[in-house]
C-alpha cells in the first residue's frame, strides 16, 4: 500500500484529553500522532465544540459502549495535514471538519439512500474511534466535512455537530417557510443554533426555555415568541397562544435534556403537526395518548445527526453569515471544567476548546 | 328556501337502532324519516358495516361525548332518495355512501389543505349526528361518497369506514410498492381490509395476529408472512426475521385493540421505519425510548380516517375488484348481538347489517 | 331563499371599467351594484392591482374566451359589505380580497385534493365573471381571501394575484431553504414579488432581467446576484457562475413575457433542477432536448395560481412585514393608461388602481 | 498494493465483441482478461441484455463520445471471479450484475444525495469503460448489483438496465398505487418491462404501441387498456377515454424511439399529471405550449437510470417473481444480427446474448 502524503515536520506526539475509565475525570496527556490509512485523512484540529454526547461518553451512561481508552470530541475544525494514498478531492492545507459520523460503509441499503448515520458499520468520532479532543485526528476522507477557506474555524466548530444536527431536525420536521416551530431548550447549545437555522430557513420561532437571560438571548437569535416553562402556569396553552390562529406550532424541535418536554410537545403542536426528538436524555421515553395522536394525526419522530449532504448544507448557511450562535472558548486543557459546568446544567450556548492551549 | 327533491312515496317512519343511554343495549324501534337541508342528501341505507367505534359510542368510553339519543353507524351504503335545493352533481337513484365524516366546513385551514377529518366543525356520523343504523340517513352532499353502479352495496359497506381508514393509514406510512409492512391485528375487521389494500398497493405483508384461523385467513388475503403473537417467543425477532434482509418492515400499521402492540412496533420496524397507529383502544398510550427512536430515526404517527379523495380512491380499488375481505351479514334488528360478539373480542373480518331485516 | 345581510345605505350604482369589445379601450362608466347570492359576498373594492392577464382579457388573445361585456381585474382588496344567507365565518366590515379564482365546485377530484385552480367549473374574476375594476365586486364566500385588519389594503392588492402566484411557483419548484433560484423577469410585477417571497423563504436569488435599474431594484428586494440578459454574452454561463459551486441554480422561476427565457432555463439549472413556468406569453412554447433533459434529470413544469391555502400563506408573509415590493398607484379612471404602458413593456413593479378616483 | 483475490485457473484470453470504429460492424475476437483494481471486481458475465444505447454507442450518434476501441454492453449478469484488495461484502462465487453506471466518485454533491447517475465522474459500462459483451468484465465494487442466488441469470439480465431504468421512471412519475400510467412504446424492450413493474407497483396501465401483436403482448404483461397509435384517429382522445373519469392518466412514461410521442403526452395526461421521458431518440426535443402547461400544471421531466438503491429494489421485484418480460436469447457471437434487427425497428421485448456461444 502506498504511503500517505503528509505535511512536512509533523510532530510524533501531541496533547490530548483521554477517557481512561468511564465515570472518572478525563486525563490531559501526551499521546502519539497516528498515520492515516489509505482512505483516511489526518486533520490538525484547531478548535472543537463540546457536546452533551461527550459527557455521556465520559459517564458511560448510554446503551452503546465506548472505545476505551478514548479521545472524545466530534465537532472539530482544522487543517488537513495528511492524506491516505487513495484520497482524491482533498488537498493538504484544506480546511476540514470531523463530525460525529467518522466513516461508514457507503454500500449498505442505508448508505445507498444517503442515510449514512443509520449505517450499522458507522464509526463514531469520540465514541467508537478517537475524536477531536486532540491536536491531530484521523477521519475517513469520504466523511470529512469540507470547510471553505473564508470560514472562521473557531466559530464553525459547533456547527459540525450541533449545527448539522438541528438543521437536520428542522428538515425532518417538514415545517415549510412561513410556518411556526417551537424550539424546546432554545437557549442551550443545540437550541441556540436551532434558532439561527430556523430563522435562516424562513420559519417563525417560539422559543421555549427558562429565565429572562434565555428570553433575551433567543430573541437576539431570531425567536419571535418566548414561553418560559419555569414561569408559565400552562405551557401548552401559552405555546398555542403564541401562534396567530391559536392552533399551535406546525412542529416542535425538542433538544431538551429532560423527559417531560418530549411528552408535552404532542399536546401543543397543531393537528397534522410533528414533534421531532433530537436531545437524548438518558432513560427518557416518548409517550402520547393513542386517541389524541390518531384523531389529530400527530407525528412523533426521532432525528439523529445529518448525512454528508445535510452537513454541507449546514456549513453553507454558516458561510453565508447566517449562523452566529454564541459560544465561549477555553483551552483543551480545561475540558474537565466544561464537563463540570455541563453536569450542573444551564450552560447558555456552546463551549469550544482551543487545542493549542 | 326551496324544497328538497324527493323520490316519490317515501315513508315517514322507519326502523332504526337507537342508543338511548350510553352503556345500555341499543333499542330497535320506529323513528321519523328526516328531510334533507339545502346542502344535504337523504340516503336509503341498504347495508351498513359495524365498527368498533360504534361500540365505543354505545359504551360512551371515548373522550368525546356522543349525541343522545343517537342512531349509530357510519359505514352505510345505499341509494339517494332526497336532494337538498343546492345539491348538484348527485341524482336521485345514485348509489352513495355515508362515512364517519358526515360534513365539514370546507373553509378552515384544514379543509383548505384537504384534511377535512381535522376540521373542528366536522359532523361525525353515528356519533355527533345520526348515522347509518336506520333505513334513511342524512349526510352533507359535499361529503357523501360516490359509489359506481357496478358495485355491490353489501360488500362495499365495510370499505366506507374500515377500508378508507386502512387505505389512508397505508398512504400515511409512506411505504412504497415493493416495501414491507407489518399489519398488526391483521385478522380483524380493519386488518383484513388492510391486507387487501396493502396487496393492491404492491406492498409485501407480514400479518401479525393470533391463531391458525387468522394465519389461514390472512394468507388468503395476500399476506406472505404470519407472526402469531400468541405462539411466538419473541415477536420482535420473528417480525424482523420475516424480512428478506432481517432489518424489519418499512412500516407497521397498528389496528390492534390493545396497548402493547402499539409500543412493540417501534422495536421491529427498520431504521427510518414508521409506526402508524390507527386502532383506538380506550386509554392506551404510545410509548418509545427517546434514545432508540432518535438513533434509528423512527417515526410514530397517528392516522385518522381518510379525506374525500382518499375515500374515492379506496372505492376505486374496490370497483376494480381488488378488495374482497370477508364479512358476515345479519339483520339490523340483530345489531345488539354483533355488539355482544365484539365485546368478547375475536370477530374475524367485519359484520354488515341489512337494514331491511 | 333568505335575503343577504347588507351594510346600510349601499349605493345602487357605481363606477367601473368595462371591456365592451375585445381589442378596444376599456370604458369608464356607471353600472349597477349587484346583490350577492346565498353563497357569495359583496366586497367594496378599495384597491386593485393590474396584471398582464387583465391586458390579455382586454386583447382577447388567450385561448379561453372572456365574458362580454366584462369588468376586468382580479387583485382586489376591500371591505365586506354584503353576505349571502348561507355565509358563515365572514362578517360585514371584514377586510377581504378577490382573487383570480372567484369560486369553484369544491367537490370534484381537483377541489378534493386542494387543487381548486384546476377545477373545470372555476369562475375566473375579471375573465369569466366580473372582477375588481369596479367599486363593488361579488365573489364566492369559500374563495374570498381573508385579510387581517392590520394590513394596508393598497399595498396588499398586488399580493392577491401576483404574490400568491409567485409564492405558489416557488413552492412548486421544490427549492428548499438555502438553495438557489433564478428568477427570470425579476424586475417586473411578478418578478419583484418573487424576489421578496424567495428571500422570505430562505432562498438565495439570482435575478435575471435587463438594465441597471432592474439590477438596483432586485438587489434592494433581496437578490444576491444579477445577470443582465441584455449585456451578457452568455446568459447560461453567467447564471451558472453565480452559484457557489458553478453547477447552476436548483430552480428557475420564469415570469418572463417572451418565449426564449422559458427554453433557456433548462440549460442552466443544475442536474435534478427544475424550471417552473409561470408567465404566459401568447403562443409561446416550452422546448428542451430530450437527451439533456433525461441525463440531467431536469423537471420542467407549469405552475398556475395558488389554491386557498397558498393564498392564506402568501398573505401571512405580507402580514409579517416580509413583502414590500414596489408599486405605483393611480385612479381606476386611468386604467387605460396603465394598459398602454404595459403594452409598451418595461413597467418596473406593479400598478395599483384606487377605485375611489 | 495487495494483489486481488481470484478464482483459480481463470483464462488470460476471452471472446468479446469490439467496436473498433463507430459506424462499422462490431468485431467478434479474442482479447485479454483484465485484473481488477483495489476497489473493483471481475465478473464472469454469463448473459447480457442488448439495449438501444449499445446501438447508439456503435453508431456514435450521441453527444457524448465513447471510448475506442470499445467493448459495449451494460446489462450483464454473472459470477464474481476476482476481488480487489479493498473489497468487502462481496465473495468469490457471488452472483452480480454490471449496470450502465459502472462506478462514481461517491463524494460529490450528487453522490451524497444518492443521485450517483448524475456524478460528473461516472464511468459508463460499454461506453466510457469496457462493458458486458465479453466473458470477463470489470466493475467498481460499490456499484456492482447484488443478485440473489435464487435468480436466473439469463432472465435477470434485461432487468439490469431496462428494468432498473423503467422502475426509476415509474418512481419519478410520482404516480401512486391505484393511479393510471400510460406507457408509450409499451411493447418494446423497455416498455414490456415497464408494464411488469407498473403492474407490480399497483398502477393501472394504458399501453400505447402499434399493432395487434403488441396489444396481445402488453395485455399479457398486465396492461388493462391499449391504444394503437397506428390505428387510432385521435390518440389524445383515445388515451383519455381509457381512464375511468375521462380526464387522462396521472402520468405518461415515454420510452418511445421517435419524437412525436414525447410532445403528445403532455396533451393527454390529466391536470397535475406528469410526462416522464426515458427513451433517448437522437436529436429529439420535448415541446409543449406554455399556456396549457401552466394552467393544467403539467410536469415534464427526464428520468435517467436508477441509482444503487433503485437497482436493488428493481432486482427484489424480480426475485419475488413479479417480473417476467419476454426476451430472446442468442450467442454473443451473433450480436451484430441483433443490432441489425434493432436498426430496422420493431423488436418485441428484449434480446439477451449468451457469452459462452
Amino acid at each position: 500500500m502506498a504511503a500517505p502524503r503528509m505535511t512536512p515536520d509533523l510532530p510524533t506526539e501531541q496533547w490530548a484529553q483521554v477517557v481512561e475509565e468511564t465515570g472518572k475525570p478525563v486525563v490531559y496527556k501526551k499521546i502519539p500522532v497516528r498515520q492515516p490509512g489509505p482512505d483516511e485523512v489526518l486533520i490538525n484540529i484547531k478548535y472543537s465544540g463540546v457536546c452533551h454526547t461527550d459527557l455521556h461518553a465520559v459517564n458511560g451512561d448510554w446503551p452503546i459502549p465506548t472505545k476505551l481508552p478514548l479521545v472524545g470530541g466530534h465537532e472539530g475544525a482544522g487543517v488537513v495535514v495528511g492524506l491516505g494514498s487513495l484520497v482524491e478531492d482533498i488537498k493538504l492545507g484544506d480546511y476540514a471538519g470531523v463530525k460525529w459520523i467518522n466513516g461508514t460503509c457507503l454500500q449498505c441499503s442505508f448508505c445507498q439512500q444517503a442515510d449514512e448515520p443509520l449505517c450499522s458499520k458507522a464509526l463514531l468520532s469520540g465514541y467508537t474511534v478517537d475524536g477531536t479532543f486532540q491536536e491531530y485526528c484521523i477521519a475517513k476522507a469520504a466523511h470529512v466535512a469540507r470547510i471553505p477557506k473564508e470560514c472562521n474555524l473557531e466559530a464553525i466548530a459547533p456547527v459540525l455537530c450541533a449545527g448539522i444536527t438541528v438543521y437536520k431536525g428542522l428538515k425532518e420536521s417538514n415545517a415549510r417557510p412561513g410556518q411556526t416551530v417551537a424550539i424546546v431548550g432554545a437557549g442551550g447549545g443545540l437550541g441556540s443554533l436551532a434558532c439561527q437555522y430556523a430563522k435562516a430557513m424562513g420559519l417563525e420561532i417560539i422559543a421555549i426555555d427558562g429565565g429572562e437571560d434565555k428570553r433575551a438571548m433567543t430573541a437576539s437569535l431570531g425567536a419571535k415568541h418566548f414561553v418560559d416553562f419555569m414561569a408559565s402556569k400552562d405551557v401548552v396553552s401559552d405555546v398555542k397562544a403564541a401562534t396567530e390562529d391559536g392552533l399551535g406550532p406546525h412542529a416542535a424541535i425538542v433538544v431538551a435534556a429532560s423527559e417531560k418536554p418530549f411528552q408535552q410537545a404532542a399536546d401543543y403542536v397543531r393537528p397534522r403537526g410533528s414533534v421531532v426528538a433530537i436531545g437524548l436524555p438518558s432513560g427518557a421515553y416518548l409517550r402520547a395518548p393513542v386517541f389524541d395522536t390518531v384523531i389529530k394525526m400527530i407525528t412523533i419522530k426521532g432525528s439523529y445527526v445529518g448525512n454528508r449532504k445535510d452537513s454541507a448544507e449546514a456549513i453553507e448557511f454558516f458561510r453565508r453569515g447566517l449562523i452566529n450562535a454564541p459560544y465561549k472558548t477555553c483551552g483543551l486543557s480545561e475540558l474537565q471544567k466544561v464537563y463540570d459546568l455541563m453536569q450542573q446544567g444551564n450552560i447558555a450556548g456552546r463551549y469550544v476548546v482551543d487545542t493549542s492551549k
